[in-house]
């Protein structure tokens, strides 16, 4: 299994841990010392070695970080997570609703005469740090003090690196590097420096496996100017890769990033481009006025997928919807009360891992019924999982990591006979996807500039969701990708290519959950009659097919338009997922969707 | 009339004014000269005498500027008055598109080597003026050199000040000053120096009518702590409300302003906040240190109406609506041909001219048919004038100022049997319309955040408009009011009491236009059973009661619950406005009105 059901919270030892770390406070002359949730590199997940969070607090959340000061110890969560942190943590540790309270305005309470902060320069990206040091307080960079006490942190993780082929990429990684080299020429600048992983990964056209679920191995590069690239990477994650990166691109240590950052500040007319809000803070230090806060030059380029990486991600789709429909046929056999959480989540990723091209589950199933529903990063564990019941909803959101695309659906589905109210609730969500799904949009917006259309079903009955109406996704690549968004933070305008989630939900706390999630991809819209000669529209093409399930669809709430669409949706799902699966399943899937 | 039809462009009149201005360039050493459209008070009307964009260029658009350099003058016009900039000035004059080309950047191009610009610092914000000090240019405040060549330029004007009274305003003045001086010591500040005239209006509860359409008197207002206020405007407009000011109001000749703020500046812990994108350039200078950019105090209180005055335009909105009913009914009787657009306007200035609350119109009305339509901020003269033909539609747009409520409706009506195409049109524009007026959504958003609702029925069809879906409006003070919108520039969260227009559109270029237009209200959303007790919700009530055209709507293309609001929204109208208009309109409304 890739996916696990241990009870990862010890709260108990959270308190011993806390006092070692303000004896080193202590021994450093510090007042306080800060543990963020993420690495170097910033991403979602992180290797065992880099829990600092979870192994000092016990709060095991995807966001956060701990202020540890010498008499109390903040632990900053945000919205999704306060229900969560009250469980894990011990009383040592003082929740603080975060982003409401601001570090620096917390630490001025505690700290009313200011103080010295301690901090890894590695682990909190430039901007972070920005505006920091005020009202008294000295933010430091020291070497990491929890490293200093964790007896047994796990050491990095050295998997090995895989080539992803031409075939799935698209455009080989000499096209790459060239073009954006003669963007950083065209620019004026000599090189870009590259902390992300899955940029470094779409860059060079490969994989990894250093953290679960995302299939990217950790490292730091540099483009140059002249389009050579410096790879700091542990060798031996590179064996089987050594002539897919071919001779522009030259190996070095990772311990060696610092110094050859540094060199590269001191060239004559040097002139890096980094992206601030990723890049770590000595980092930027090194880098001093050589620094450009241009971006990631990666960021944009892998958000547009090419012809190729669209084509994988449709293959990718269409096994994994024959997977989900598998699954789902056999969950719609089993008696209400008879089956668990757990039970679903292990059957689906054994259906998905059939498929060969499977190497990862996209991230942690979420497998909530009933009350769990509502719960929105509801992670199922040995001790919450929950027994299927009649008239309960199952939120299932899950996703593959295949060698030809990455994918992330979410279906709700009816337990027995559920209430009229989640019955009409689940049909408003379903028309705020709909919406979306039928949507065209003049070229040029960006996600909050047409989220609206996804809620507006709810809003109607006085409703709404509490996360953004979807993500951007990767190829074979994270399954949350920046910088497209379709939430009220999407500020990128949408473009051809890019891949998004459309799953708005509604969560009823204490009774249900209710999610629908496809991924879409944006097209050029196909000309109308109607239409402008000269305006450009993008569309949605759906990458998604699965059923809808009809038992939750109240009908006479439709409009002719939204039932067409989703007629034709489920005709579509019946030919394109109907010829792959078992014999049991497309009965099943026949009756799923018969037009309605 | 409170409209006129003259042809006011005469471009023969520029090349000897440029030919003049640039005499005084030399002889002040400079390289050029910037001519800007506003005036003192940032506004989007001004006086005859701050007309100087329009004396020099011919240029009578509501935005732009005119940069003279010695060899080239480039008129900067945005997009709305491309076409019409042509046809407005000489060959002397360049058009510039902005504000895709800024002034900088045309500067270097034109002056690869810098170079010392003028420009008068009471006509530009502090705002505008930043950052422009760059690529070796120079920004130099002098006197305005086009007042100096302007023979017979208009001396400002001196009309009288009237109370706006309590039943109307629902808040005193005192109440006013009290509670902003509150926020001032709060907040750390000695005074807040305000220059937007209808800012100046709403906290003292008066109105002027220094400038066409607009209930304002032109001054500058300083607002102290302590709650006293030093009002600078000419005493002659006073006489009538000197006792309404009261002890707390002391009025000083305005030519003193500029020295008050300077003492202001430099009392002992002196912080005196400015709006500093419409705050004059040479305020901003003698404040020097003392200034601190935290927007106009007066905006947002102005912009949330108090039950008095949704009260008061409430009851403007019915007698306008009784006004446009008998113009419209007028209207329908006319054979096809026999009619122009301004007889339209006439018709319908002077019946609204009856009601004696009426003080003026809100703007000049639009009244574009066939092609003219399709010209957003499109001017009636007698040199553009069309007969009302069969098979055309008229685009009128217009308002009033009445002593209790500003109004601004959108009307398209059909002249006889207008094509298929432009009744589909048509109808998406009214879906988007309706869409919008039947929305709730969660408190807390703002226009851009909800913008897309009444743009997407047109999006489905491949159209758009390319002006926002609405703007804010004033109580009996401006027609457009800020800082609440309803467009992607929106970024203020829409708040109980704030008065909008909700007005899609669509213009097809040499053919027709199509825009209808109520104003709303923000209130509270009524409680629904399927709501979420937690969630707070807003709605909007309409103000704007008139028929749309019926003849128009596709009602096919329409669903359920677009029929039964416009058929609702019918039915209001006739209840509301009927009862109020002559014998006439009152047959003709009631067909009007008719379900569908």
């Amino acid at each position: 299994m890739f996916q696990t059901f241990d009870v990862t919270a010890r709260p108990e030892q959270g308190p011993p841990r806390l006092e070692a770390l303000r004896t080193e406070l202590q021994r450093e002359g510090l007042d306080g010392f800060l543990v963020p949730r993420s690495d170097a590199h910033q991403g979602e997940y992180v290797a065992p070695g880099d829990e600092r969070l979870a192994w000092l607090t016990g709060f095991t959340g995807s966001a956060g970080f701990c202020a540890v000061l010498r008499d109390v110890a903040g632990v900053f969560i945000d919205g999704r997570y306060r229900t969560q942190v009250k469980q894990q943590v011990a009383e040592v540790f003082t929740p603080v609703h975060w982003p409401e309270v601001q570090l620096a305005d917390w630490l001025k309470e505690q700290l009313p005469t200011g103080g010295r902060i301690g901090y890894d320069p590695w682990l909190h990206s430039a901007s972070q740090m920005q505006g920091l040091d005020l009202h008294g307080f000295e933010f430091v960079p020291v070497d990491n003090l929890v490293d200093r006490i964790w007896q047994d942190q796990p050491t990095p993780p050295v998997q090995p690196v895989i080539a992803h082929p031409l075939s799935y990429a698209g455009t080989s990684a000499s096209e790459k590097t060239a073009s954006l080299a003669q963007e950083l020429r065209d620019a004026g600048h000599s090189a870009a420096v590259i902390t992300l992983p899955d940029s470094i990964m779409w860059l060079l056209n490969i994989r990894g496996s250093d953290i679960a679920h995302n299939p990217v191995a950790h490292g730091f590069a540099i483009l140059h100017a002249d389009a050579r690239v410096d790879l700091f990477m542990a060798e031996e994650k590179l064996t089987g890769v050594r002539d897919h990166l071919g001779a522009d691109v030259a190996v070095h240590a990772p311990q060696t990033f610092l110094s050859a950052v540094a060199e590269l500040a001191q060239a004559k007319d040097a002139s890096v481009t980094v992206d601030l809000t990723t890049l770590p803070r000595i980092v930027a230090d090194q880098l001093g006025d050589a620094l450009v806060a241009a971006g990631d030059p990666c960021a944009l380029p892998k958000a547009r997928k090419c012809a190729a990486e669209i084509a994988g991600s449709a293959a990718a789709h269409l096994r994994d919807g024959a997977a989900v429909v598998e699954t789902l046929a056999w969950l719609d056999a089993q008696p209400p009360g008879s089956i668990t959480e757990i039970d679903v989540v292990k059957h689906l990723e054994a259906t998905r891992r059939k498929d060969p091209k499977l190497r990862d589950i996209s991230f942690e199933t979420i497998s909530g019924t009933g009350p769990n529903g509502a719960i929105i990063h509801y992670r199922v564990s040995e001790d919450s999982n929950a027994a299927l019941l009649d008239g309960h909803l199952l939120v299932l959101d899950s996703g593959g990591q295949y060698l030809d695309g990455t994918t992330d659906i979410t279906r709700t589905l009816a337990i027995g006979t559920p209430p009229q109210e989640a019955r009409e609730a689940y049909t408003r969500v379903l028309q705020g996807m709909i919406a979306m799904s039928r949507l065209r949009w003049p070229k040029g917006l960006a996600g909050r500039d047409i989220e609206a259309v996804g809620r507006m079903p709810l809003w109607l009955a006085g409703q709404d969701f509490n996360h953004g109406l979807g993500h951007g996704v990767g190829a074979f690549l994270s399954v949350h990708e920046g910088p497209q968004r379709l939430s009220r933070a999407g500020t990128v305008p949408l473009e051809p290519g890019m891949i998004l989630s459309n799953e708005p939900g509604y969560y009823r706390e204490g009774a249900f959950g209710i999610r629908i999630e496809n991924l879409l991809v944006v097209e050029p819209a196909p000309e109308l009659d109607s239409a402008d000669a000269e305006r450009e529209m993008l569309c949605w093409r759906t990458l998604t097919y699965a059923p809808l399930d009809r038992r939750l669809i109240v009908v006479d709430l439709l409009t002719t338009a939204e039932r067409d669409w989703l007629n034709a949706y489920h005709a579509d799902v019946a030919a394109k997922i109907g010829p792959n699966v078992t014999d049991p399943a497309q009965s099943w899937l026949d009756a799923a969707t018969a037009p309605l």
